[in-house]
């Protein structure tokens, strides 16, 4: 297959990034990559998959959020998490499904809090019960057989890295559409 | 109680304040109510708790959002939901928590498309599963026993107006905090 691994970079972008070695894997990242892109620019996905035609799989594993607590937080770092996470993600199915392969996969992410909020998450619960909402929604209209889920992982720290290689595999390789897969906690 | 219903006059706002009217209710809206006023305003929130005092619960019935078909749904219609459901009740509860009374309450809105969502609706999906889960993080952070909670209506017509009452008296009522109240529907 080849794979495009936006955020490739980061702490787990590195690791699946090593364990699909034996796909044709091109990494994208605002300052690291084979191919510099930041997808929170709203024609950066077009121009990123005019340039790489023929892709298979993309994994986005980009997306930065801000959080504080909720006494303190402010409008502009709840803005972050839209700006950064939530609608580039977005963008990248809405711009990339009219060049994805026949049969690919998105696999997005979004995040255990979501799911399970901690005190102090506000600004990146929200993000992230915003994504797997949208992947539920969106990927029962895919089309020519594109599959769309998201890997909500828990702290990177608390993740084993075979557990989430394990994850991404399920996203690529098997039939699922509309998933979210927990890595590294047990949702409720 | 002082009750604060924001968008009496939709819907569900209409029922709910016919069913409360042995409480003292202000009724807000942007062109119906008591008081007119437009929480999608930044300040809005802030002048409306200055103008009433002594507010014990709000409850949120406001928030337009819009969707389309995946292929065709622009980045202005995602903003809608951002700009005029989520981001606003986000606000009330951001500004409104330094101004309720001890032990009030919130209860905002959010909706089925969240949780179920059907072909169509990603504009309003992701919308009701990012206040979803900023209910669930917010709520932990509430002060002075103030609690926090969302509606999750199905399609209005499809809600029996008895149920509608009861889950909004649930909130208003019990010592429920950080739920997502169902109505007109069930969750798988």
């Amino acid at each position: 297959m080849k794979i495009l691994i936006i955020g490739a970079g980061g702490t787990i972008g590195k690791q699946v990034a090593v364990a699909l070695k034996e796909h044709e894997v091109i990494t994208v990242g605002r300052n690291t990559g084979t191919i510099k892109a930041d997808i929170s620019e709203d024609d950066a996905v077009e121009r990123l998959f005019k340039q790489v035609p023929d892709i298979d799989a993309v994994i986005c594993v980009a997306g930065d959020s801000n959080t504080d607590n909720l006494s303190a937080i402010t409008k502009a770092q709840f803005m972050v998490g839209i700006e950064q996470k939530l609608w580039p993600q977005i963008n990248l199915v809405l711009s990339g499904m009219k060049y994805l392969n026949d049969n690919g996969s998105f696999t997005l992410i979004s995040g255990k809090m979501g799911d399970l909020p901690i005190r102090g998450s506000s600004g990146k619960a929200f993000v992230n019960g915003a994504i797997n909402s949208f992947v539920k929604a969106a990927a029962q209209e895919m089309p020519r057989g594109i599959r769309l889920n998201a890997i909500s992982p828990g702290k990177v720290l608390d993740i084993d890295s075979n557990a989430l290689v394990a994850a991404y595999l399920i996203c690529l390789e098997t039939d699922i559409n509309g998933e979210i897969v927990n890595v590294g906690y047990q949702k409720n």
